[in-house]
């Protein structure tokens, strides 16, 4: 219904209220400033005298969040509109970082806002690029701030996928729109719930890796920090030279618990539910784990010709970084960087790749390529035969032409983001590489690119503050599978 | 119908008979030997004995040509099928360049086969990249022969892309099939005709090229070597500076005759016939044209800024060197290398928007993304409303959702391949410039790349030999827009 903004204004009925959007959101920034807390007490216990940056901080937070709450809860209903379930999505992910990343500034990282703020959607989109060095002797407060950001980025993004984008329609997310949690009833409802399900595994598997980290001899600090960002797949590490320091056998259980983050959480949900084998049947599991697991024994393989490096070097050495780029963590060892040339730019086309939907992965996905590849086949078999009807199936479903459609357009909006955003990086200045490898990993929420400056040796410190705009606004889309924030560009969004 | 093999050899009349496509190539490889008289004609003019390499060529490759046909007589009906089609699309484009490649083994520049057929390739597809260094000291015969091969190989992508793809339905080309040659009869005769006419105002086109730069002071044959390398938007120049030996007003002309080359050759041919005004009326021709024009200006206002240029130098520069990467020319001029990284990096994504569609222009072509961009509109209103039911309009027409989902798996086969073809060049060695710049050079028969190697001052030469198949290869696919080709590697093609 169009209406004239005369008859908007006599019925407010009709008007687009933001109030239902801004209470969730309060509510959110109200949790993420009393989770400043914990970092608080590290700081407390590690007696640097910084703890009064995260106090002040977590004060002015949930000072903030609840006010915002306050504000807007005379207009809470059950239930959200898909125009506010937009827009929800996308204020999450713009207002969170922005509280999140007041302790940068405050803190011994005396950040300026633009580089507090691309750490802080670096780590609430699981990203994992950092503008910081000298990670080792920053307070324990700041570094566990990051794996924490990190840590609910991942499960906030768990949920958007299992609940929102299927919901939205967005980029072929719709596939997944009736498993298992079709009945639940409205979106908010819905949300908190799985949200509570979700929460426990999630915290198992990252309590569950950081006892394995304690069991080979990493601290409790390192072992929790890391825990929390492997989990996420987001690759903060509390060290410059990264995944590095513990290079053995904590780069087996890293990848591990990578592997496991990047496998689609309504399985375990499933699983605990009393459903033992869905895990395998999943399609996109199978196709992931098997295409892993070639690139890995491929580059395995290479290193033991092109070094003199032994079977379970050079075999640990390629799963680490392999699983490590493909399910966008972003964690580089420290032999990587010597691999030469050739093999790191292989790891560009890697992180293009992703892992399963509703994991904490990014990128393009396996179960997107999976239907770009029945769709190829399909073209192809269509031009041979213009008056065949042929049909795609999904793990033995017939999948809607719509879906199809979505999924190409996905494809589409990436490649095309990634072109503009890498020809707006390189018109402030930076060159083709890091134009390039930057947007990449920015999109695909990778964290480390290619090149001098912002490969894995490099850092994201040096750049321009458009740059790092930019880059900022890579990983929110790319975090929200681009068209959940692109669906607000059209002018007929926002009519009623 | 499908048959089982002892069927199909007891009735012949099943089986795939490739006598028709065979007798259409062997006339083929017969006309490009019979060109091969006018090299050695140039030869014999210039005195340095190098003509006897043009008529053993010539001799052998009409006489191959003539047994190809004379073989294959017996099999010719009116018509071709489908599949047939197919074959003797990517059949021309594999036997013409083992042919045209003859004289660069035999003659002057002493090419093994590899460096020889690369040569022919990427002039038969008019990409224009070369291996050969020392231009100005060949005998003219060859370079005389270089811009033979990419005129001829202009003319065919012409008749090519208004008779057979939009006929295979490849890469959403079907949505020109009824413009104009629809009551024409079968595939055959059509090209026939059509070719004669094209032929025509190609000739005229490429005349009035040669003439111009004769008046701008380009001796007699560097303005006819030149004019066939531009009117068919090849690239190929007569000197190791490309066109950079020519500045100043020539440049103009250049750019003129390559703008007319990428503009919709059926526009010319119903201006002929007195319809006046379609060419502008053509929307692919206004958007291509005011694309064009942003950039350069846009381009042209960067170098007044960044260097001491004057208005008319920075245009002109600009004018030319984006004119000829956007139609994919890949003519240089001098200054260009001199622009930095930055702006040349830009030139990457310039050479991906590429001309009209039934121009000699490849890369993705403007008709493509106008589609992809209404298609984009059409899927975030869809995501707003999802059951609203909308028309994506082309030329005023509601284009059929079939043509659209072409288009978008055209897209997804160019960036795939792009991507595949990129790791693949890697894997020999290459750097990650060099790798994706020469992909996407390849793909979009552009000709330079980016970085040292090969890029606008760079040579393919040092390549290795897997890289200068790889290549070769691309440049065969994207002068095929890719699906022409790929729909030979489905099964249920080769099936009755
Ligand atoms: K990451
Ligand atoms: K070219």
């Amino acid at each position: 219904m169009r209406l004239t903004p005369a008859e908007r204004r006599a019925n407010p009925a009709h008007m687009l209220d933001l109030r239902p959007v801004g209470y969730v959101i309060g509510l959110l920034v109200a949790v993420l400033g009393a989770a400043m807390v914990l970092p608080m007490m590290i700081d407390i216990a590690e007696g640097r005298a910084h703890w009064p940056v995260f106090l002040q901080s977590a004060l002015f937070t949930v000072l903030a969040g609840g006010l915002i709450a306050v504000a807007c809860s005379n207009g809470v209903k059950e239930g959200l509109t898909i125009q506010q379930t937009f827009i929800l999505t996308t204020g999450v992910w713009v207002a969170l970082p922005l509280f999140g990343a007041i302790p940068f500034v405050l803190g011994a990282t005396e950040a300026r806002f633009v580089d507090a703020f691309f750490e802080a959607m670096s780590g609430l989109t699981t990203t994992g690029s950092t503008v910081f060095t000298g990670l080792e002797t920053l307070p324990k407060g700041l570094l566990l701030w990051r794996g924490i950001l990190q840590w609910l980025g991942g499960i906030g993004i768990i949920v958007v996928a299992m609940v929102f984008l299927p919901e939205l329609r967005v980029g072929g997310m719709q596939i997944f729109k009736s498993e298992a949690f079709d009945t639940m009833g409205k979106i908010l409802p819905r949300a908190t719930q799985i949200a509570s399900q979700i929460s426990s595994i999630y915290l198992g598997l990252t309590m569950a890796c950081a006892l394995c980290y304690l069991a080979l001899g990493l601290d409790a600090f390192d072992a929790t920090v890391h825990a929390l960002t492997t989990v996420s797949t987001g690759g903060f590490a509390n060290y410059d030279a990264s995944f590095g320091t513990f290079s053995g056998p904590p780069e087996y259980v890293a990848s591990l618990f990578m592997i496991l983050a990047a496998l689609p959480f309504v399985r375990y949900v499933q699983m605990i539910n009393g459903h033992t084998e869905p895990l395998w049947r999943d399609s996109q599991v199978r196709v992931f784990l098997i295409t892993l697991m070639i690139i890995v024994l491929a580059i395995a393989i290479a290193l033991t010709q092109i070094f003199p490096k032994d079977a379970e070097t050079a075999f640990r050495e390629a799963l680490f970084n392999v699983t490590s780029i493909m399910t966008g963590t972003g964690y580089s060892s420290a032999d990587y960087m010597q691999w030469g040339p050739l093999l790191i730019s292989l790891f560009f086309f890697i992180g293009l790749i992703g892992g399963c939907a509703g994991s904490t992965t990014c990128s393009i996905k396996i179960f997107r390529y999976q239907l770009l590849f029945a769709s190829i086949r399909l073209q192809l078999r269509k031009i041979r035969s213009p008056n065949g009807v042929f049909i795609v199936r999904y793990e033995k479903r017939a999948v809607d032409e719509e879906v199809l459609s979505s999924v190409m357009s996905f494809f589409m909006f990436f490649v095309l983001t990634l072109g503009l955003l890498a020809v707006a990086l390189s018109l402030t200045g930076l060159d083709f590489i890091t134009s390039l490898s930057g947007a990449a990993t920015a999109l695909s929420n990778v964290g480390p690119g290619l090149g001098d400056e912002i490969g894995p040796a490099g850092n994201f410190a040096g750049l321009n503050d458009t740059a790092k705009w930019l880059l900022s606004l890579g990983m929110l889309l790319g975090r929200l599978e681009l068209l959940a924030v692109y669906a607000m560009l059209t002018l007929s969004f926002w009519r009623d």
